[in-house]
């Protein structure tokens, strides 16, 4: 069976690693959210493609919730003494991917291929591609002005409410190579718990993507990042509500209108399962607190896929 | 007293520390090599003016000679896994350094003023100025090939004898703001004990410099790097053998010819003062084994200025 998942950060990439355990690392293809992508002391990080490798990896740090386990933080303690630009985290293991990242890519290597050169170097065999290789940027638009999203996020605390995201340069994107492919080839299309706005969306933002969505001829499945309205992390829920008008199952599902057949919901949402609908729901425990927890959510969603 | 030191790398910053600890921080003006500068990652990277900074603020690594105490190699272990440029040894702390600096650079701001305010940020009050602002780089004619300098000292461990060395850009190079009314401005002008040719004479190759030191109206010490004919570190020795035909006083003499009137020399050279014309001998230890040892000679060499 071939999985594609269409992922963005931290949460995302947690459910990938179940379904690579679930399905094996050859039968899963990711694609990569890039809106968040974000320029710091001069270098190209994308937190959410690193998020995955990481966590493909066995590499993420499971306490902090981001980043490399057993980061350190010499460069950027320095930074700050110099007066440098210290407001992003970056660590030291982090930064030897960021400065391998960004000088690839001012040589004209096209994102996809160093995250492929990236992926290989650290024996993950799952594909993982970025939604477009071109620059896509997501911007908030907030009572207090416009933000890139990482200031927004990072450096503002993601503490202004959001009346509006876009996706600055999704017009000119194109799909990355292999992505068009991964969708058409695949025989379930998950949509990983991820932020709807700010994770999926920007993915959906590439010409094309949102198309191909749309006519599958395959089941889509999303998993909602929500567990009783509550994001376990982040923003999603305050940005659901404000958004999408409420923080309940069909909210998330008619972030994906015509996109996805089911729906995998965490119990504490099972009462309120109203106005989905043609699209399944699927009830199941979220949570992925552990490596069982993560494996069997990807066993449930994987599972949307008739036989 | 004002002192105005030429200097490379290592050993020339050892004695502008000693030479700030006995004239004062507020008396010495530093004008360093920028010949070794080298990109790394995609980062400037001034070795020279590292050494000097990391030794006036006392940050430098004694033991390894070179480089930041208690540095740490998390970023560079990941480069080099992940197939990155990894020949050249960035600690986790100086990629701190040279990420800020690489971004002022990019933003158009002009070397001398980084340096300024990387020196002012780590409480450095002696004034730091390179040479030049503009690109200037050292490039190092062997029997194998014409190499940049850090590829032939670095990559290639300066295994190959040195036929010749040229200035890229030096020819269109204008002294960085202050380095003139440096030397107008001192009583004393000192070489520091740096390899003559590929430390001091990238300093001299910017136009004016020469010059300025030639019609000098003050005196001028050189210390020489070599003890006993060979050098403490490096391939100084050599290169004055091939290049200068020996490695006795008058030939490190030789290569400052008009511009010094008084040459400091370890005492295991004393018996080899033969040729030197009127530039004057000064007999002392030169080996700056630890802080007294350095203070010492820079006591010896600053009182080369008659009172």
């Amino acid at each position: 069976m071939k999985v594609t998942v269409l992922c963005g950060g931290v949460g995302g990439a947690r459910f990938v690693r179940g379904a690579v355990e679930v399905a094996g690392a050859d039968s899963v293809v990711v694609v990569g959210n890039v809106g968040d992508d974000v320029e710091v002391l001069g270098l190209h990080v994308s937190p959410d493609l690193d998020s995955i490798l990481y966590a493909l990896a066995g590499l993420n740090d499971e306490q902090r919730g981001w980043g490399r386990a057993g980061e350190t933080w010499e460069a950027l303690a320095v930074v700050r003494e110099l007066g440098g630009e210290s407001w992003f985290a970056l660590g030291d293991r982090d930064l030897g991917l960021h400065l391998v990242r960004t000088q690839a890519l001012r040589a004209g290597e096209p994102l996809s291929g160093v995250t492929a050169r990236l992926a290989s170097a650290l024996r993950v065999e799952t594909r993982l591609l970025p939604a477009t290789d071109d620059r896509l940027r997501t911007w908030i638009e907030t009572p207090a002005g416009s933000f890139p999203f990482q200031e927004w996020f990072v450096a503002r605390g993601h503490r202004d409410e959001v009346d509006g995201v876009r996706f600055e340069g999704a017009d000119a994107a194109a799909p990355a190579p292999g992505v068009l492919e991964a969708l058409a080839e695949a025989d379930l299309i998950v949509l990983a718990p991820s932020n709807p706005f700010v994770s999926i969306a920007p993915i959906l933002a590439v010409p094309g993507l949102r198309e191909a969505l749309a006519a599958r001829r395959v089941p889509c499945v999303a998993v909602s990042p929500l567990i009783g309205g509550r994001a376990v992390k982040g923003p999603a829920d305050r940005m659901l509500a404000r958004l999408a008008g409420g923080t309940s199952p069909r909210h998330v599902t008619r972030c994906y209108e015509g996109l996805v057949d089911a729906i995998v919901v965490d119990e504490a949402d099972a009462h309120d399962l109203a106005g989905l609908g043609e699209v399944r729901p699927i009830v199941t425990r979220t949570l992925m607190a552990d490596a069982d927890a993560r494996r069997r959510l990807a066993e449930v969603a994987l599972g949307a896929v008739p036989a």
